[in-house]
């Protein structure tokens, strides 16, 4: 199933694709995407729904965020070879873990507002992992089985707040807009290998990152079972998985992000984003 | 005014503390503490209820975490100077922030869980700083204007998770039980001055932190402010901000955690925790 979430910032009500690729309003049906809303039990319920009997919504509704609000937005940094590589970092041992503040979520064509003060705002897409479930200590073998399912994610990052202002990357990862999840909650029974999407971003219609899950260094199987050893991962906590090569940051000469700059960004069979950037007022 | 949460887990109910230290039953009168449950409107709600009309609990009641849920759970590290220098960090120039999972919230007097395959569980006492509203860009002059609150925290830490397994230190700050906070929720305008509290931590009945507040590197005014700069702050955020010296990890030899541990916190007009330490299952 693909979820969504349509309407103004503030007044979203959930909604999913019906196979002709039409929006039907989910009001009413379930509660909204957030929680146990994306529990097994949840998702049981939408898959049982007759959705063509369901309104169609109008495309032109702005789309939301595809979670209502998550417990955790957590991050893991460095995880695609050639990327730690243009950081000028070793590949790590273990999963980096990190953290965006919740606030900064987003729909996923809303504008990126661009920080007071900031001098480097970057873009990284990412494959975005929502979590189904209570999850602690859980082995590689069973992880998959606590995901509800997958998003695209860009990670938008300030590379001056996140290393030059002084210890650990949340500084940086943090501001309003820097988080657009979606469009869709694409639900894990149609990713059935979460290790074969390509993924890319374009600038001003200029690929700049174009990679494949393949070459992630952890895997998401391996990357739920490790971030549960350390705590407790909550039913709608996303888990944004590490970005590929072509980041601003890791370009001869650097480059960032101004007021008009496009990026879209698209994962198999997840959709595509695409943002305005401008400046914070 | 002083407000917890009392009852088992996952099902308190919110609650006052009267003039005589009663505990006072306010459920039906306002919605849980946490988000807008704590804005100014909620608060001068509460403060114009006739709290002994309220049912008396009995005190036997468990008391749970001083917040139901939290949008963010940030903290500020080594922000006392003899702290700083306890672990081998010299002053930081400007706040270093981090964050624990919001999953690890618990009552001021459950057990504090050391996590499977730990090595170095450490304390934390910390005052805590409660947001009471939407917060962007304030000034250090408003910064105090927008705190609902305070409280007592255990900024309860495993130093090999957050300094031995990979960068950044949420790693190390997370796992249940890691978040004791209350016992109260003490409203800001019982704290005219944050910045001249006395804060200790006993470890099996012998003092092992003991400071005050007045020897923040960075006050309460300028944490909110400069975070602000950064990222939105929401009503319900915690702020936790930083733990004075005497933490097991600056010890010589080194001292942490074993199961049968006892931790008592005291902030001075904020309450006292207690803390039992178990291991995991």
């Amino acid at each position: 199933m693909k979820l969504l979430r349509v309407g103004a910032q503030g007044a979203e009500r959930p909604a999913i694709l019906d196979a002709g690729g039409r929006v039907r309003d989910l009001s009413g049906q379930v509660s909204d995407f957030a929680g146990d809303g994306v529990s097994p039990d949840a998702l049981a319920r939408i898959a049982a729904l007759d959705i063509d009997r369901l309104p169609v919504i109008e495309t032109s509704e702005r789309i939301g965020p595809c979670l209502a609000w998550v417990p955790n937005f957590l991050c893991i940094g460095l995880n695609y070879a050639r990327h730690a590589a243009e950081t000028g970092a070793k590949e790590p041992a273990e999963p980096i873990l990190f953290s965006k503040t919740t606030s900064c979520l987003s729909g996923p064509n809303d504008p990126v507002i661009i920080p007071r003060t900031s001098l480097k705002t970057d873009w990284e897409v990412e494959l975005g992992v929502i979590i189904g479930r209570d999850t602690l200590y859980v082995s590689e073998a069973d992880a998959l089985g606590h995901v509800a399912g997958y998003c695209v994610i860009n990670d938008v990052s300030e590379r001056s707040f996140q290393a030059e202002r002084g210890g650990q990357w949340t500084k940086g990862k943090s501001a309003p807009s820097f988080g657009p999840i979606g469009p869709w909650l694409v639900t894990a029974d149609e990713v059935p290998d979460p290790q074969t999407l390509d993924l890319s971003l374009a600038l001003n219609g200029e690929t700049v990152q174009s990679s494949n899950t393949d070459d992630m260094i952890f895997s998401v199987r391996q990357i739920v079972s490790y971030l549960s050893q350390f705590m407790l991962l909550r039913a709608g906590d996303i888990i944004a998985t590490g970005t590929p090569s072509g980041v601003g940051l890791g370009m001869s000469p650097q480059r960032f992000l101004k007021p008009g700059d496009v990026m879209e960004l698209t994962i198999e069979g997840l959709g595509t984003q695409r943002q305005e950037v401008v400046a914070a007022s």
